[in-house]
């Protein structure tokens, strides 16, 4: 049941005096529950118990936290219909992607779990003495990955399941021995409320301290401004806008004592096409990358937002092709009506800049919040002229960019901000001749997907989902695959301690 | 030979028009050099040139990377006695005291040489692709550390070989892959300049790209503002103060694309002495801790600035017992009259704070710049009430805070700022019950040593040389020994490359 309080540990709260509701983009009627913001008083609680907890959740063996994690998996499948139906009424989501999402949710705390059966993911290192070194003895040396203290995660617009309540941050947070505090997304509380149920019931079950997790409403930005001011956290979660993450950064980064912000942000994501490629399976490509442009009504960071090519006849049929085949799939609802609109907006701004021909934007008649899908055209030149084309349209958008030549493809790549992927479609026969084109986006992004596309990250041990800002704040980590737990971590070493001291597997 | 000039890529240039000396602190007598700040057509041109050798020298096999680490050690030694007379003469510090530091900066080359010579250090995953998985594949992933970019590297006044030109920072980054450019410290700027040479003749020798390492003179902080904030620079290394450390973050935290800023900054380095310790051997314990607190005349980020212990008889007589044993070692010259005066100063103050006991302060007739070792007392409710006494004397200064009982001293423990490192003292009865204080100690520091002394920082794999702010600005990762590599480089994955285009150790 949806209360529309907090979860201050294990319990409800509803202490302040804003309330807000959640919307159905569907239909713009709002859900029925009134939220209550958490005020002043209850982030420090959840504050002050998470800070309790902390050295018994991280000092406790792995195995009783991969307990709790799998718990939480079982008691999110065990919410049933109600958490699918109030996520598809929050989000406009359809139901597919609801059970998708949820299973991968899933996937992600017992992928933790999994991790943390054994203390090898805190790389153990041991360095033994030499007693008998000259000039002087070496010391005996271990060292071991531990917990940074509570992390504040910010729920995602686009991920209710995956990248919110009980999504990739919390769990790996989780996972490493951080206790954790939701700043809850205001678009879809209800969900965020149910998932935190099943959350404070696991930890019950599995016999966690009070504070190991806390769910915060809020619709404005006043919570999450305070959390991440607050002494007693000490790294932030968040995916999203620019803007947004930005901002939270600067606050982090002006404390007392700076804090680790991974904000996972913005992205358009080129995608190369080779002229060989090209020539041989132009409709193919389109074909894909019409229907990647439209998965989850574009509202991915993997979205492909940027496709450069070489200027031919065959580029320009492309294009077209692209324009008619993207703009041919049904329209489908935003997750918000405010994304809806800067989704039009940032549009609209951008096939108004001088140089960009407008290929195709869906023309049927659409339904609240729907999006109209939008291929538009630019020049390299006109590309590299104007850094407003560089800028994302969340959403299904994608510009394709007519290069001159392969210098000025290059120049392009060398000019785009920092990016999570970037794509290229070649045939084997260019593959003597990418080394170059490779290292330039290399230096610009996370990941390179070849003859694929960038939407689809795969949860596994060799994911990077993160790269030069902006496409995060830190593009040391990634924050999606079990390595993401590294973001919550530090090494600490112990120096000549006795065996009876030292942690069970630097013995 | 020393000109004075900056190393901007292979080639000396002096175009500024600020100029400075070095000084000898032992005569207070300047060096002969006049040392010629770098200008900003200088620090640009570093910049375009270690930029353009980034991608060459990052794609290099790491057998050519290490021969160039290799080879710039023996330059080092090559560089013989003049090398060694310089440093006596700009830091005041011994011949044993050079040549001891020139063969652990020789040691660090050659460690990460070493390090390089595979590309297991680069943490290699390898996902494969499950083409039949449902309901959709999985795509083949495979992970690697890629360099980031160009290093600015500050040296560090009281390492000026072992943490400056070719110190800790810079053969970390160049093994990575990153071009450095080292904003020399002007206190040893005929050291530094030594060091670059041998740099540059071993970039030469071993065909590196021009631009893979500059050295930039510097009095005053204009030049390491102006590199920091450079667009080109992507990730800082600096080893001082919390003031000069902070002022860097801040710097590259307000940047359009913030950068990380790795500065190992103050540290007290607490250390906890039982009362089973202090009553079967303080004695000895005085003896060890009086040189600890000597060593280098207390010029090192290591030194033991707090003593911490429960009251007893025992511990008033282990107090003065030590007083006398630390100032009774012969007084040494500090590096610098700045250091010198900021260290009197700063003694001075913590003595007129209410509460402290002043226990013993060298009496001798002090030269130039020699430090007045000096043991202070407090007692734990004094210490709780005053952060002044919190702060870093940086010179042979300890205090002794005098506890009323375990809970007292815990509460000191968890009221301390981040440190470097912990020691405790103890017994073997102790063992059983020190849990406890090791999770509180653990959660300020970065290494814990049992039975030791902080200083003397083993260059290993397991070495943490790091911790919570403002020991560092990031905990995550060790400015001392192999890891410290990882500081310079993020992952990055290849998805479903073909063979051809994979790196060797990803096939």
């Amino acid at each position: 049941m949806i209360t529309g309080k907090n979860y201050i540990g294990f319990s409800l709260s509803g202490k302040g005096t804003k309330t807000y509701k959640t919307l159905d983009p569907k239909t713009n009627q709002e859900n029925p529950t009134f939220f209550i913001e958490a005020n002043s008083e209850e982030i420090d609680k959840a504050l002050q118990m998470a800070t309790a907890a902390f050295p018994v959740y991280s000092n406790m063996p792995g195995t009783k936290r991969a307990q709790f994690l799998n718990a939480i998996a079982d008691e999110i499948l065990d919410l049933g219909d109600e958490l699918i139906q109030t996520y598809m009424s929050e989000s406009g989501l359809s139901e597919g992607r609801a059970k998708g999402e949820r299973g991968r949710t899933i996937g992600q705390l017992r992928m933790f779990a999994s991790l943390i059966e054994t203390d090898h993911w805190r790389h153990p290192i041991i360095d033994k003495a030499i007693p008998d070194r000259a000039p002087i003895p070496k010391p005996d040396l271990r060292q071991l990955l531990i917990a940074l203290g509570p992390v504040v995660v910010f729920g995602a617009s686009n991920f209710p399941l995956a990248y919110s309540t009980a999504g990739g941050d919390t769990a790996s947070a989780l996972a490493a021995g951080c206790p954790v505090i939701v700043k809850s997304h205001p678009m879809h509380a209800g969900t965020g409320e149910l998932v935190a149920s099943a959350i404070i019931k696991a930890a019950k079950d599995t016999g966690m301290p009070e504070g190991v997790f806390s769910n915060l409403n809020s619709a404005g930005i006043e919570v999450g401004q305070q959390l991440v001011k607050h002494p007693r956290v000490k790294a932030v979660g968040f995916t999203g806008s620019i803007r947004g993450g930005r901002a939270l950064y600067d606050i982090a980064a002006k404390r007392e004592e700076p804090i680790p912000v991974f904000a996972e942000m913005g992205s358009i994501n080129p995608v190369i096409i080779t002229s060989k490629a090209l020539k041989n399976r132009a409709t193919a490509i389109a074909t894909t990358y019409s229907k990647s442009i439209n998965l989850g009504t574009g509202q991915f960071c993997t979205n492909p937002g940027l496709i450069l090519a070489i200027e031919s006849p065959a580029l320009t049929s492309f294009i077209n092709d692209l324009g008619e085949k993207t703009t041919a799939i049904a329209s489908q609802s935003m997750l918000h009506p405010n994304i809806h609109k800067a989704f039009e907006n940032k549009g609209t701004e951008v096939i108004a800049q001088e140089g960009t021909t407008l290929v195709a934007r869906y023309k049927a008649e659409i339904p609240n919040n729907h999006a109209r899908a939008t291929v538009v055209t630019v020049s390299g030149t006109a590309f590299l002229n104007n850094s407003n084309l560089h800028q994302e349209v969340f959403g299904p958008f994608s510009m394709v960019v007519k290069c001159s030549d392969e210098a000025q493809l290059l120049d392009v790549i060398s000019n785009l901000e920092g990016q999570l992927t970037g794509t290229i479609i070649a045939e084997e026969e260019d593959y003597k001749s990418l080394q170059p084109l490779i290292e330039k986006l290399q230096n610009r992004v996370g990941r390179i997907i070849i003859n694929g596309v960038p939407t689809g990250v795969e949860v596994c041990d060799a994911m990077t989902h993160g790269g030069p800002y902006p496409a995060s704040t830190d593009s040391r980590f990634t924050a999606v695959g079990s390595q993401a737990i590294k973001r919550w971590v530090r090494p600490f070493s112990y120096q000549d301690f006795p065996e009876e001291l030292l942690p069970g597997i630097l013995k």
